[in-house]
C-alpha cells in the first residue's frame, strides 16, 4: 500500500523494536539513510539495527560508527534505497524472508512489494526523505544523523552534479553542515581518493581508448592482466566508466571490463539521444536510460569488444 | 580603504556608468561574477560592461550571452575575484591604469589596491558576495543572473566539494536553482566535458606522476612539448592540476607547468596538515590556504619542478 508521510511518520514513531534494510552491493545513499535512521530511533529510546546481505565497502566504514546494537527481536522492519525485493539480496530473502512493513525509497522503477511504501521518485537521494522523517519525528539533528544524511544526499546525485538535485536538496544539505556534517572529510573519502592502482590502471585505459563512428562511440576495455598489472580491484572501475562519455563529441561511451573467469562485463553510458538500457537490453542486461549494463559469459575481452561495437555502430548509431 | 557591505551596495547603486573589470586567466567566478552585476546594473538602467585582458575560455562562452553592451564612458569601476592589481593582468593595468573605484572579492590573501574594498575571505566564491550584493540592489535574479551566479558557486568549490563551502553556499544556490539556474548543464559543461587533447595530456601526465617523501608529495610536469604534442590549450590544465592531490597518501601536489614563453607556473594543492599558500608566498605568489599558485620565469619546466621539490621536502614536509 502506497501511504503519505503523515502515515510513514506515525508507523515509525509506534515501532518499538526496528530492523532496517539496506540494498545488497550497499552504497552511500542506503547506508547513510539506514544508519541515520538507525541513530534516529535508538535516539527515541527504541531499539534498532542495521542489517545488509553484503559486506559494507571500506569507505563507508564511518557510518557504522555512530551507531551500536546487540541483536533484537524486530516488530517492525523498514527497507531503505530498495527499489525491488530481490535486491534486498540473498542473505536477506532467503535467512530472513524479507517481508518488509514499511519501505521508503526515491527510486522511479520502485516495484511495490513492502506492505506499506513511502516512495518519492522526484527526490534526489532516500538520504533527503529520511531526513525529513527524521525532522518529523521530533529527533534533533546531530553530528552522527548530519554525517550518515550528507553521505547520500552527496553521493547519489554525484556530489550535486545530476540533474536530479534540486533547491529542497541544497537547503538539506545546508542545514546538515549547520548540525556539524564534515561535508568535505566526506568528499574527499567519495570522490577524491584514488590509490595509486587505479591511477595506474586509469593511464592503461586512456592509452588503450578507441573511438568510431567519427567519434561518437568511445570504448575502454579492460583485461584480466591490466587489473592484475595494477593491482586494482573492481572498485578501481568505478572511476573507469564514466570517462569514456565525458570526451567532447561522444555520445555513446562503452566499458568492457574483466569481471570474474568466464564473465565480461559491459557498462554503457549515453547522451539524451540514445537509450543505454535498450543496447543493454538488447544483449539480456538492463538499467537506467543513461547508464546500464549486461554480461557476456564465454567471451574474452576483445571479443565482446567487438560484439558490442558491432551493434552499436550497425545498429543504433 | 575597507568598506562594509552596506556601503558597496550604496556605491553601487549611485554609479551610473560601470566598467567591470576581471582578474586575468578568467575563471568561472570572475566571470560569473562580473557578468551577473553587468547585467544586475544594466536591469538597474544602468549603462554596463564588461572588460578583462585575457580571452574567455571557450567554455565560458554561455555567460557572454546574458549581456549586451557598447563601449562606455565610465564613471565607477569595479573588480571582481581580483586579489591584487597586477591580476588585472596587461591589458587593463597598461593601457588603463588598472585604477579601481570598488572591488568586490574572497581571497584571504588580497591585496588591498582599490579606493574601496568589500572582501569577506570566508565566502566560497565572489559570485555568492555578488549575489547578496545584487538582492540588496532590489534586482529581480533571473535566469541569466542565476546562471552566471551558479558558475562562480560551482567552480571555485570543486562543485561543493571543497571545505570552503559554508550552509550559505547551499542556501544560495537553492535560490539559483528555483530561479531558474541550469545546474545540471554547467556542471555538465564545466566538470563533465574534455576533449580528446585534454585526455591525450592527462595520460602524459600521468605517466611522468613523481612521488617523493614516501608518496606524500606527488608532483606532475607539463612542458611545452607536452602542451604541444596534444594540441592542448592551457583550459586542458584545469583537470590535471587536483589530480596528484587525489591520490591516497599524498598530502602536497603540485604541478609544475609551461606557462607562456619564459614562464612558468606552479600550482600547489595541499591537506589539512599544510598551507599552500605559504608555500607558493616563498617564491612570490599567492592564492588559498589549500589552492595556491606561483611563477618562474627564465627557468625551464624541469629545473622549476627540482626547486619546488627541493623546498617543500627540504623545509616544508
Amino acid at each position: 500500500m502506497m501511504i503519505d508521510f503523515q502515515k510513514a511518520v506515525e508507523l515509525l514513531r509506534n515501532a518499538e523494536d526496528v530492523l532496517v534494510y539496506t540494498h545488497a552491493n550497499p552504497d552511500g545513499d542506503t547506508l547513510g539513510s539506514g544508519y541515520a535512521l538507525v541513530r534516529a530511533l535508538q535516539k527515541m529510546g527504541k531499539n534498532a539495527m542495521l542489517l545488509n546481505s553484503d559486506t559494507i565497502p571500506s569507505k563507508y566504514a564511518y557510518l557504522e560508527e555512530y551507531v551500536e546494537y546487540d541483536d533484537i527481536e524486530a516488530d517492525f522492519i523498514v527497507s531503505v534505497d530498495v527499489a525491488e525485493k530481490k535486491l534486498l539480496g540473498d542473505r536477506i530473502v532467503k535467512r530472513y524472508g524479507g517481508d518488509v512493513d514499511l519501505c521508503i525509497d526515491h527510486h522511479s522503477s520502485h516495484k511495490l512489494y513492502a506492505k506499506n511504501s513511502y516512495i518519492e521518485p522526484d527526490s534526489a537521494s532516500t538520504c533527503e526523505i529520511v531526513y525529513l522523517l527524521i525532522k518529523a519525528l521530533g529527533v534533533e539533528i546531530d553530528k552522527g544523523i548530519a554525517d550518515c544524511i550528507y553521505t547520500g544526499c552527496s553521493t547519489d546525485t554525484g556530489c550535486f552534479r545530476y540533474s536530479n538535485v534540486t533547491a529542497r536538496t541544497h537547503r538539506i544539505v545546508a542545514e546538515l553542515i549547520e548540525a556539524g556534517a564534515d561535508h568535505s572529510g566526506i568528499n574527499v573519502r567519495m570522490f577524491e581518493t584514488k590509490s595509486l592502482n587505479q591511477i595506474q590502471l586509469e593511464r592503461m585505459c586512456l592509452e588503450k581508448l578507441e573511438c568510431y563512428d567519427e567519434g561518437r562511440l568511445a570504448v575502454i576495455t579492460v583485461t584480466k592482466d591490466m587489473m592484475e598489472l595494477c593491482g586494482a580491484d573492481k572498485s578501481a572501475l568505478d572511476t573507469i566508466k564514466p570517462l569514456t562519455r565525458q570526451i567532447q563529441g561522444v555520445s555513446i561511451g562503452v566499458t568492457v571490463k574483466y569481471e570474474r573467469p568466464g564473465v565480461v562485463g559491459v557498462s554503457v553510458r549515453t547522451d539524451e539521444n540514445y537509450d543505454a538500457s535498450a543496447i543493454c537490453a538488447h544483449f539480456g542486461g538492463g538499467g537506467h536510460v543513461r547508464a546500464a549494463g549486461c554480461e557476456f559469459k564465454g567471451l574474452c575481452e576483445n571479443e565482446v569488444k567487438d560484439t558490442v561495437v558491432e551493434y552499436i555502430t550497425q545498429k543504433v548509431l
